[in-house]
C-alpha cells in the first residue's frame, strides 16, 4: 500500500465528518428504507449509518435498484459519498457501497457499534452512586441493585427515544441521570419523598429498551407497538419487585403510580394522572428534561442567519435561534 | 309476640319495597357519608343499604349527630323509615336505626350480603361453558381454567362499576357474559380471532374486583386510585399467565394489547389505542354493552310524563323516555 | 395479425394485473387531474382507470402536456405502461394513451363500466329478502318496497365513499347488507326495535348516491359539497315517505333521528346525537363496519416485511400488519 | 264589592310588577315542575307564569303537596304571593293559588296569552316589507310570500329560544328582523348576494316554532328533541319550496346550505360548515345578534354594586357590568 | 371590668382558633356577600374575616337582614359565634356582630390587617439579596433596584392569587422567592441565562398586585378584569424599564417574552408560547410551584379517614390523602 | 439600440403580467430562501419579487448555486424568465438574473417599492375624516391625531399580514378602513359606544407594522416573534396615550381591553376574552372582514372548471368556487 492509498484509508469516524467532506470509509447500516419521493416519481434509499462515534442520516439517490440489493440493515459497508447539509444538519449522500469483506483488514464488526458520546461506564457508575448515597430504604436499595444487575449494561447503550429527544446511544442513561440530579435539587425544596422519586425516575423509561431495537435495524418491537414503553416499564418493575421477598405492597403501588402517571395526562398515554406530589414532580421534571433537550438540539441545528426556526412539532412553536 | 307484632316483623327485602311503604326491618349499611347540604347549612347522612335482594340509597335528615355515632358502614341495623322517590328512583328516608343484636333472633349477618339479581352460579357456569365450547388453543384453555379457579367466585359477586353502569352485585359477570355473546355473534361476520377475543373480554375488566371494595363500605382502594382497573386487569393477566409454563410470548402480548387498549382512546385511559381488528372490536362491543346498560337504567328510571330525560352525563345527551 | 400481435392483444382486466406487468390494453379513465409535484417543479397527471373488473390509480410522468390534451375523464383509451407498486398497492405508470376508436373491434363502452367485485344482483336480492323476512310493520314494508323501486338499481352500483372505506362499485350495498346482518345479530340481544333499525340502516348512507358522481369522473356534486350525504339521506327518506299515505309522524321522526344521528357526535357532522338505544346502536355498528373495512384494506395492502403500518389517518394509529 | 275590594282587584300585569310588591291577581301557568332542593331534602314547585304583558319565574316553597295537586300547566289561577329578587331578576314567591272560575268575572283566558313586548303585527309587516323591497328574484319572492302565509302568524308570537337568548313571545321575530337589517347593512359592503342572504335569514330559525311548545307548557317536542330546529328549518324550507313549480334546484341547494351551516361549526350542530361567503356571513351575523342579546340581558340583570357579573356560560366569561 | 369579663376579653387571633371554640372577639371583615342557598329559598351572608394572624371564611345563617345592614366590608366588628368545620377546614358561624367603637379600648384598626404567616421583611430582604448576589448585568441590577423601591412594600403583603394557590397575605412573595430558588437550582444544570430568568420571575406575577384588591374587600379591579395580571405585569415592567436610560431593547423584549409566555399555552392566556429555553423553564417552574402549593393545601385540608380527596378542579384529579 | 432591443425593453410591471408571458425586466427581490424539494434531493430558490404595481412569487430551478450567490433580498435585478401558473395563481420561473447597474438608465430604486393597489393617500385621508366626523370625545380625538402623526405614513404602506389575508402593501389600511365602515353600520343597531369602537379598531392591528418587515426582506422581527402583534399594538397604544396629559384611566383600560381581546378566545392569542359588547363586536367584525378577504382571494384564485376548492386551512373547509 503506497502513501496515497494509506492517506485514502485514513479512518473517517462519523463524529468527525465535515460538510463538504468526501467520504470513503466503513460504516454499519442501522436502517435502510426504500422510499418514493413525495411526488411518487422516483425511488431513493433512506439510511441511518453508525459507527462507535455516532450516527448520521444518509441517502442513496442514484443506482437505487442495484444498491438496494446490496445493502441490508445490520451489516457493515465500505461507503463512498459526500457529506452535504440538510436543515442545518449533516447528511451523507452515498454514491457507492460494498460489503466489508476479509480483505478489509483491521476492521472488526464491534468497531461499528454506536457508542455513547460520553464515558457511559462512568456515568452509569455515577448514577448508581447517587442512588446508593441517597436511598436508605432497604427494599428500594435492593431494587436499585437488582435494576443495575439486570438492566445496567443495557441502559448504558440504550437510546432515549427513536426520535424527538435523546435519540442516540446512551441517551436513556443521560436522561435518567439528569432526572436524578434534578430530583435531588427539587425534592428538598418541597420536602418530598426523595427516595421514592429516585426509584421512580430510574424505572420510568426503562421500557424503552424493549420498545424498539437499534441493532441491527431501528425497529419497533411487537411489545413496543402493542403496549408502549410505559406499560413495559411497569412490567419490568413488577418482574424485579417480585424477586425481592416481602416487598411492601403499598410501596410497590406508589412506585407503579409514578411509572404509569409519568406522562402527566391521559391523552399523552398515562392511564392515571399524578395523584401524589411525587408523581406530579416526576412528570414535570421528565417534561422539563426532554423539552430542553429538544431546544438544545434545535439550537445546535439552527441556521445562523435566521432569527426564528421553522415550526417545531414537539415544542408546538417556532423557536428563537439567536442565543 | 302477638299476631300484630308478628305482622310488623314480616321481612321487607329491598327488592320488594314500594314508594310510600313504611319500613321497619334489618339492612346492612354499605356506605355512610356525612355531608352538608349544598348551602352548607345543615348536615345529613348519605347511605347505601343492602340486603341479599338488592341495594338502595338512603338519607338521614334528622337526629344526624346521634345516628352518625350509631351507624357504621359494614354493620347491620334495624332501620325505621319510609320509602320516598327521587328522580324516578326509590330512596329510603331513615328516621331511626339501632344495631342488630342477639335479641334479633333469626337474622344472620350473611342474610344481608347483597346477592346478584339473577342466578349467579348458573350464569358463571354458562360463561365458562361458552369458553370451553369455543376456545381450542391449549394455552388459552388453561388460562381460562386458571381464571375460573382464581377469580370465578369473586366474579360472581363483583360490581361492574362503582356507578354509571352495571353497578350492582353480579354486574361484572353480567357484563362479561354479555360481551362473550356479542363476540360470538360478531367475530364470524368478519373472520376475526374468536378465541383471542373471548379471552380478552374475560380479563378486560377483572381489575375492577381490586379497584374498589363493596364490603363493608364502597371504597376505592390504594391500587384502584393510583393504578386504575385497566392496569390491575393487566397485572392479573400477567400473574395467571406466569403460572402456565411456556405460554407463548406473542400470544401474551396480543392479549395484553386487548386489555390495555379496551378504552379505545388515550384520553379515556388506554395507554395504547387498538392496533388490531380484534382490539378494536373488543373496545367497541365493550362500549356498546356499557352504554346500552345506561340507556336501559335511564329508561327504567324515567318519569312517565316526561318526553325527554334530564341531561345524562355518561351519554352526553338527554334521552327519549317514550319507548 | 401475427401470433405475437395476438398475444399482445390478450385482454388485461384490472383485477388480474400483477406488479411488474407490462400493460397494453383498454381502460376507461374515471378521473384525471393535472398536479404539480410537491416541489412545484414538474407537472404530472393523476388518474383513476376502471374497467368492469375494478379500479386502479395511475400516473403520467412524461409527455404530460401532450397526454393532458388527449385524455378526458369518462372516455376509454388504449393505454400502454407498466404496473408498479406504491405503499404496497399496485399503480399504473402510463407511457402512452390513445382514444379507443372504430378500429378497436370487439370493445364496447359498457365493457368498461366498473362492476362490483361480487354478484351485485344477488346481494341486492338477499338484502331485500332480509327486509321482507324481518319487517312486519306495513308502513315500513311499503317504505322498503319504495326504496327498492327508486334506489335499488343505483344502490347495486354505488360506492360506499369516495375514499377511506368501501370505495368501489357495490361498496354501499356491501356496507348496507353487512349492517343489516349485524343488526339482526345484536338487536335481539338487547330487545331493541329490530324493524326500525333495519329501515334506518337501509337509508342511513343512501345520500352518498347523490353526494358524488363516479361516472364519468369522480366528483363531488353541488348538493354533496353544500349539504353532505347525511342531509341528502334525510331528504331521500322524506321524499319516499311522502309517497306513502298516512305514514305515522312519530315513526317518521324516529327514522329521521336514526339517519341524522348516525355519525354519533356533532363534531362528526350529526346535528343531533343518538337519543334512543336504536340510534346509538346504528351509530356504533356503522362505525364498526366502516372501521373494520379500513383495517381489512390496510392489512391487504401491508408490506410483508414490516411489523406495523405507517400512521393511518382514519384509524388514528399505526396498525399491526402481522396477522 | 266595596272600594277596598275593588282596590285589591286592581289588575297587576307582570310587566309592571315591582320587587317587594304583594301580588293578588290572575296569571296563566306556563310551566310547573316539582323539584327537590339540591340537598334533596325538600320539594318545591318551579313555575313560569305568563300574561299578555310578559313572563316571570315563580316558586312554591310551602304547601307543596297541596298546591301541586291544584296547579296544572296551561290553566289560569288567581295567585297570591310576593315579588322577590333572585340574581338581579324579579321572582314570584307564591303562597296561595286557586283556579280561575266563573265567579272571576271579566277575565277571559285569551287575556293571559303572553304577548310580544312590542307591536308584533307592525314588526311583521315591516319584516315582509323589507323582503318585498329588496328581493327581486321571482322564485324567492314567491317563497317569501308562501312563508308569510304559512308561518307569519306563528312567527309573530314565537320564542327565539327556550332560554339563553330571545326567550320570550316575539323573540324569534325580533331576532329575524334584526338579522335582515344587519344583512342589508353588511351585504353591499362585500358585494354579496343580498337576496339569498335575506331568504336564508328568514328560514334559518323557523324550525324553532316546532322544536318546542310554549302553550300550555314550555316543552320540547318529539321532533325538537330528535331532530333539532336546524333540521326542522330545513324541512320547512323543503315543504314550501316544493309548492313552487320549477323552483331552480341550484338555488334551492344554496338556501339549504345557508340553513344547515348557520351554526358555523360541526361541533355546534351544523352538518356542514359555511362554504360560501353568504353562508359565512349569515352564521356570523346570527352569532352577533344572539350574543349581543345575551350581553344586553345580562347588563339589565346586573346588580348595581358589582363591577363584574358571575361567570356567564353562554358567553364563556364574566362580563363588565359598569356601562 | 371584673375578672370574668377580662377572661372573656382574652384575644382570640384567627391563627389560633380551634374547631368547636366559642368566639367572642374583634375581626376585620374583608368580604361580605349576600347569597341565596342553592335552593333559592333562604338568604345567608358569606364572609371572609381577617386579622393580622390569618383569614377565615365565615357564615351568617340567622338574622341575615339585620346583620347585612350592620356589616360592611373593610370595617372591624366584635363578632360572636362558633368555629365549625367544613370540608376539613375551619369556618366561623357568626351569631352576632357589632362595629368596634371607642369603648373597645386597646384595639387599633392596624391590628386587624392580615399579616403574612412568616417574617415578610426578612423574606423580602433575602429575595433581593439573592438578586444582588446573582445578577451582574448593570441594567438588570438597576431594574431590580427600581422594582424594590416601587413594588417591594406591596409585594411583602400581596396575595399570590384570589384563590387556588398562595391565596394569603405574603403569598406572592413566597411564590416569587420559591421560584428564584428553583431557578438557581435548575439554570446551571442546563447552562441557561440565570440573570434573565431571575428578573423574569421577579416580574411575572407582579400584576397581581393590581389585578384585585384585598383591602377593604377582596375585589377584582377594572384593569384586573379587562386586562388580567399577565398584561398588567407587562405594563409594570415597561413602566420601570422606561425609567432606566439606554435600557437595551433586545434585552427588554426577552424579558417581556418571559412575562407574556409564562402561562405556557395560548389557551391558558399567554398571547405567545415560550420560544426560548429560559421562557420554557420559567413557565414550567411556575407551574411546579403553584401546583405543589395546591397539593400541599389539599393534603393539609384532607380528612384523616379518607384515602382519596374529592375531585380537585385545579389538579384535574382526586389526590391521595394518605401521606 | 435598435427597434428589436427597444421592444424588449418595454416595461413589464408585475400587475400586468400574463401566464405564458416571457419576462425580461427589472424587479426588486423582497424575499429569497434556498430550499430543498420535499424529496430532499434538489435545491431551489423561493423568491418574492415586487415592484410598485404588486408582488409575485418566483422560483429558480436551475443554476441554483450561481444565482444564490448573485441574488440578495432587498436589491433590484434584471430578471429573465417565464410566467407560469401554480394552483390558479401566476408564478415567475426565473432563468437568469443580474443586478441592476448604472447602465440601466432610467430605473430608480424607488420605482420598485411595492405600492398599494389603490390610492393609499386618499384612503388614509378618508379614514381619518371618518374618525374626525364621528369621534367627539376630546381625549379620543387627540389620540386619533397622535396616531395619524406617528403611524399614518406607515399605515398607508403596511401589509395586513405576512400571509393568509390582506397580505400586500396597503392591506392593513384597507382592513382598518373596512372595519371602521362596518362599525358605523353596526354600532347604532345595538346602541353601542361608537367612538370607543372606532378607536379600538384603529389600534387593534397596528402592531403588525412592527411584527414583521417587508423591506428589504419579508421577515419576522425579534419583537414580532417573541411578543406578537397584539402585544405590540397594546404597547403602541400605551406609548401614544402617555403623550396625552390627563388621559382618563378607565377609558384607557377599556381601549386596551378592545385591543387585547380582539382575537376573541384565549386559544387564538387573546390573554382576555371580550367582556363588553364593544369588545365582542370588534372581535366579530374583525373576524368577518379577514375571513371574507380569504373567501375573496380564494374565489379569485379558483380554477374555473372545479366546483369546490381544495381544503383551505384558514377557513377550515373546501369552498364553493362556482359563484
Amino acid at each position: 500500500m503506497n502513501l496515497f492509498e494509506k492517506a485514502k484509508e485514513a479512518a473517517q469516524p462519523i463524529a468527525g465528518l465535515q460538510v463538504g467532506e468526501v467520504v470513503n470509509w466503513y460504516y454499519r447500516v442501522q436502517e435502510v428504507v426504500r422510499r418514493k419521493t413525495l411526488s411518487g416519481k422516483k425511488d431513493y434509499l433512506d439510511l441511518i449509518v453508525v459507527d462507535r462515534s455516532g450516527r448520521l442520516t444518509a441517502k442513496v439517490w442514484d443506482n437505487v435498484d442495484q444498491l438496494h440489493k446490496v445493502i441490508q440493515a445490520g451489516n457493515i459497508y465500505r461507503i463512498s459519498g459526500e457529506v452535504t447539509e440538510y436543515r442545518g444538519k449533516p447528511q451523507l449522500k452515498i454514491s457507492r457501497a460494498r460489503p466489508m469483506d476479509s480483505s478489509d483488514s483491521g476492521c472488526r464488526p464491534e468497531d461499528f457499534d454506536e457508542l455513547p458520546p460520553f464515558d457511559s461506564a462512568a456515568l452509569l457508575e455515577e448514577t448508581f452512586s447517587l442512588l446508593r448515597e441517597h436511598v436508605r430504604d432497604p427494599f428500594l436499595l435492593r431494587l436499585s441493585d437488582r435494576f443495575r444487575e439486570a438492566y445496567g449494561p443495557v441502559l448504558g447503550q440504550a437510546y432515549g427515544a427513536q426520535k424527538i429527544h435523546h435519540a442516540f446511544a446512551g441517551g436513556l442513561l443521560q436522561h435518567t441521570h439528569s432526572l436524578l440530579k434534578l430530583i435531588l435539587a427539587v425534592a428538598p425544596h418541597y420536602g418530598l419523598d426523595k427516595e421514592l422519586l429516585l426509584i421512580g425516575a430510574l424505572f420510568h423509561d426503562i421500557g424503552k429498551t424493549a420498545e424498539f431495537k437499534t441493532q441491527p435495524a431501528l425497529e419497533t418491537t411487537l411489545a413496543g407497538g402493542l403496549l408502549g414503553h410505559l406499560v413495559i416499564s411497569l412490567e419490568i418493575f413488577l418482574e424485579l419487585k417480585n424477586q425481592i421477598p416481602d416487598f411492601p405492597e403499598p410501596l410497590s403501588i406508589r412506585i407503579q403510580h409514578l411509572i404509569v402517571s409519568h406522562h402527566g395526562e391521559k391523552e399523552f398515554g398515562s392511564p392515571e394522572v399524578p395523584k401524589t406530589p411525587e408523581a406530579y414532580v416526576l412528570h414535570l421534571l421528565d417534561l422539563l428534561d426532554s423539552r430542553l433537550n429538544i431546544f438544545s438540539e434545535q439550537l445546535k441545528a439552527g441556521e445562523a442567519q435566521k432569527l426564528f426556526s421553522d415550526f417545531n412539532q414537539a415544542l408546538g412553536t417556532r423557536i428563537l435561534l439567536d442565543k
